[in-house]
């Protein structure tokens, strides 16, 4: 969607949620809302978009008590601020938007957590996500270096920028608002998003992009929301395969999980956020033993963490079982920089093209 | 120093660290290396560069001993490797060596923080950065946005980058080896750094770059190695004021010092990493009252923060007793981002300009 139908649309259905409310008053209704109950027991697997999403179960919020109204009454506040936002072509944090309700007397927010549940119960309302009201995470979103041109639309103008040749070697950063992003045209193959950066640079100086017309993408950690739109895109605009490449401990294969399926705290935007077709390549509990690669002892938490997934419905396959019973037997865990003890270029030219062709990537 | 002039220097005084003990052997001296005694203590404000460096303790390490001879072999082991490494044009990161020392044998090391500390050892004898053995940092550096065009050395070739026509609304990434990038030109009258990307986004947004000739960096929080030399150049090259813009808490303030004074774990690299002449800007305590900014109490741990920063030699100085006093009088602090609740325009409109006429930088 163009930026400015994106900005009709968000504004329509804002003033949705203030004219049902209207349409309340005027029937002799307590003006209410119903949103989807936020809670692990209400998230479902979908079968048609292969991610998680919110159950049937509703809670209704009713004007018809003192703290029901005056959480419509913030509500009502939040709505005209972002029109206004939108209207007036402006932007801000959810951090700014706590500070500007001292203004709204009584609406005035007492904490961070209690805007940013009123932003996801928009979210939820309104089928849109946060960035399409203008509102800009703190977080910042990830790095891109591989054959592709991009076109963002910046408050500076258009700016076509192809993530090889026209920028350094930290590469094109992700902008928070993705929105205004445009995938042009490009000649890779497919896509490695990685955990570190040390992998991230190690890929970039072997060449590995332009040998395999790879995008590589720095996730920094647990992937920003920006970083999780960028790969759907990827995947699902220009039908790129996506691969994650990661440390081998519970931890890391979580951020695979938030990539691949989503997560219950935003189950509400897993259609946009998810990427149900991203494949984990490594580090693998296998590749430990295969590739005999410096180690560290499991530690009691990851041991509880690994157990957890035993039980997530994410990882119920028969690939995680086997992958998370073999290192629990291990007792170890690798990093991916753990392939460097065999040497620099191991990883570029031995593990990586061995696992892709496994993986019927290349 | 251009790159390839660079590359000899460091494996000049590589060789020498080699060199010398083939002297010391050779005139049936045992190996040992000296270097200056890493503790607090030995950290002397040097009034010429303005920065905290090491004193003149020094501490030898004599082959004589079985623990000190294991070090030197894998000094040894680390020099040849870096040499290596140069002549190859290749780089690495930390934890790549850490991981490439398995093949050492005894000179294999038993942690990262040993490695860590020999690099540091490096540094401090050969007086050179380890970016200039091709040693990459993991941390990310910052993003800038604003008047200043530079040209990065990249594997790909040169990259000549204007950091507001030719980038999006991310910025140029900084790359973690600065050593290859080249300040061009530029049309800027100050550079403001900020500790948060909110505060970054909104003087974008709000065209505070433009309006003031102004180069915005974004500090991600505590800066990494590579922002704090590229602050360190803009101003001494380039000859522009460097302003600071953080929070108003006592671990902020931390973040101004390291970027102003340097810090003890990297006091042997003071001069290539500190800006003396960086101003604090704010958040002040005295804001906090001025402006009533919405804030929270202090926990024990920012007072006891705040009581230590009375103590360091880095904000003895009649305007921090000043305010560090005043804050903790008042017991609040108070974020960047709190001037929102005054208007998303009061930080670039209002306060900004006022302080900065008020510094003497506009």
């Amino acid at each position: 969607m163009l930026k400015k139908e994106l900005d009709e649309e968000a504004t329509k259905r804002l003033k949705n949620i203030a004219g049902k409310w209207y349409d309340q008053i005027s029937s002799a209704t307590i003006p209410y809302i119903s949103l989807p109950t936020r809670t692990k027991k209400n998230i479902e697997y979908d079968e048609n978009s292969e991610v998680w999403k919110y159950g049937n179960r509703e809670t209704v919020r009713s004007a018809s008590s003192a703290k029901s109204a005056l959480h419509l009454l913030k509500m009502a506040h939040v709505v005209g601020f972002l029109k206004n936002q939108i209207a007036d072509n402006r932007s801000s944090t959810l951090r700014e938007m706590y500070y500007i309700s001292e203004g709204w007397k009584r609406a005035k927010f007492s904490a961070q957590d209690e805007s940013n549940m009123l932003v996801e119960d928009l979210e939820i309302i309104t089928e849109l996500s946060r960035e399409a009201f203008h509102l800009r995470p703190e977080e910042d979103g990830a790095a891109i270096y591989g054959p592709l041109r991009i076109k963002e639309q910046t408050r500076r103008g258009e700016k076509i920028i192809h993530c090889q040749e026209d920028v350094g070697e930290a590469g094109y950063p992700i902008p928070n608002n993705v929105n205004n992003l445009e995938l042009i045209d490009h000649d890779a193959k497919f896509v490695i998003a990685m955990e570190t950066g040390g992998m991230y640079a190690r890929l970039m100086e072997n060449g590995f992009d332009e040998e395999h017309n790879a995008v590589l993408v720095h996730l920094k950690g647990q992937p920003a929301r920006s970083t999780r739109r960028v790969l759907k895109r990827l995947n699902s605009e220009l039908g790129l395969p996506v691969v994650i490449f990661t440390d081998g401990d519970p931890w890391s294969y979580r951020i695979f999980a938030s990539i691949a399926y989503g997560s219950i705290k935003a189950a509400h935007m897993s259609e946009i956020l998810a990427t149900p077709g991203a494949q984990f390549i490594g580090v693998q509990p296998s590749d430990i033993s295969n590739y005999d690669l410096p180690a560290d002892k499991l530690t009691e938490g990851d041991i509880a963490a690994l157990k957890a997934e035993l039980t997530d419905p994410r990882f119920d396959t028969e690939y995680w079982r086997k992958e998370i019973n073999l290192q629990l037997k291990l007792g170890l865990k690798s990093e991916q920089q753990a392939f460097a003890s065999r040497g620099l270029d191991f990883v570029t030219k031995d593990y990586l093209p061995d696992r892709l062709s496994e993986m019927g990537v290349i």
